[in-house]
């Protein structure tokens, strides 16, 4: 359990540095920006999570490996990132943007619904599925925030609502199943309802018409 | 004194709630958007709120009827909105929102007050009043930081210092007579202020001259 | 040690209320926005501390002294910059607002380092900087968040370095030498690393070209 927890949480500390790495380098960040922004989306989450159910200091305040990690990433992700600036593969950066955002966004909401489990609120399944989301969702809320862009969990369709549903799947799983194979689908159903959402761009209603959106110019 | 409570954190969640809602119509945002808008909105100020007094979950967490609510408001104000939107009622607009937001505002600055007491820091007028205002302005806040706009703390006449102005007669009075009327006259001391600022457009001095104002474009 | 450590404070807290202050000027914001601004700026990092290291509520709750002397400072570089607005000195104000935030940066982030210290988290040096850096920079993030403006941690070169800097000297000195001077050396450190930065424009590797930067302006 714990080798699977550790890996877990390694595979959304990479995917969240990317994801905040490849915003700050879009917005022309320099190297001390990027790796900062890396690490606010990499840990921020993990530290709502943890001030939410009372554990302080944070797990990432108290263990370094993650924000290790994370700040190697960052780096990495620069230096290819100088490199990859020069041929402009705009099709490759949203797509590797898009798939790092929802890795970290299936890995770090089963990791919440954890952490609730073992701070003795597993009764709770509002509490465990809410825990889920806001560390799931709360790494790319900050880092939207801190770059001035609009958050995605307004703007991309299902977002959050992805998170929640591989939280309470996680959740009910819990009951009936191990932890492992119920933290692995929970996180499945988050990475599946995303790429479904993009693929067939599902769409939600919109209070204004075409013509105002592209007025008001956010979308 | 337990259903006047309820009803008063219920009067004040709907409130907040539409406030974010059509904050998020106005932006455009699609459907789920309005809700997770309208849902921070109304929690934001009560998780600031217990986080800062150290409770933990906070309160929101543990019980969902203020969530629930909370959606279902959006959700209404959502398809009203759609219909709305085709009229252009601007001024029933920016009323209803100053209304529901002045609204919102009265009743989570006394219930924070209530709070703070609760947690036994009654004697300490300065820190009743301080977490008062946090827990009154902490959603609006969260909601105008989310929706990229210039937060209403900054730009609305009076609006903190009529959330304080509440806070404080709530804290004073509460130590003179029963809870329930400290309470309902802190609550409409912030309303009554809102609306003579509102009113009488109460201006202050600002540090640049007219025509600095037209150029920097934040008003 | 605690005349030494309330000297710093209010050094801090005098130096980040103008700071936030100057940067509400700068935006036009009124007379409450100039105060609740430089309020935010100057007690925003030891909230963000103390919530992390579990301490509720925060001090800047319990002693009002720090909120008192901070709505002070912003009432009087509100009362100066109406004056000084009329003769347009941007170098003096550039420099103030390089100065004040600076210097709060460097005294903050000592203070936050000696707090994680108390709270028996001597040991470790890692949280004893992060710690440190969130104490230091926490107050100016907010800010700029706030303001809408882009957060100086990303922009300013070596920042979120300087203070990095300046807990770690902080913490390793603790152990060899008192508490004083070894405050007294980390915050002088931070100091000067923000002045030789400035003075040498050091320049840090961007991802983009020069005249990307032009065009996505922000720099």
């Amino acid at each position: 359990m714990e080798t699977f927890l550790f890996v877990l949480e390694i595979i959304g500390t990479v995917a969240f540095s990317v994801s905040g790495a490849m915003t700050a380098i879009k917005k022309n960040m320099d190297l001390f920006g990027v790796v900062i922004l890396g690490l606010i989306t990499a840990v921020g989450g993990g530290i709502l999570r943890d001030l939410v159910l009372g554990i302080t200091p944070p797990a990432t305040f108290r263990d370094p490996v993650y924000s290790i990690v994370s700040v190697l990433c960052s780096l990495a992700i620069f230096l290819t990132a100088v490199r990859r600036a020069l041929n402009h593969h705009h099709r490759l950066y949203d797509f590797t943007l898009f798939l790092m955002d929802s890795l970290g966004l299936g890995v770090f909401t089963v990791v919440g619904v954890r952490t609730a489990f073992l701070a003795g609120q597993g009764d709770n399944l509002f509490l465990l599925s809410f825990v889920g989301v806001i560390t799931g969702v709360g790494g790319g809320v900050l880092r939207d925030v801190l770059a001035q862009q609009p958050p995605y969990i307004f703007v991309k369709h299902v977002y959050a609502v992805a998170s929640l549903l591989g939280a309470l799947a996680c959740g009910l799983l819990w009951r009936v199943i191990p932890a492992v194979p119920a933290m692995a689908a929970g996180s499945l159903l988050v990475v599946t309802v995303r790429c479904l959402s993009a693929h067939y761009r599902w769409s939600l209603p919109h209070p204004h018409s075409a013509e105002e959106t592209e007025k008001n110019g956010l979308t």
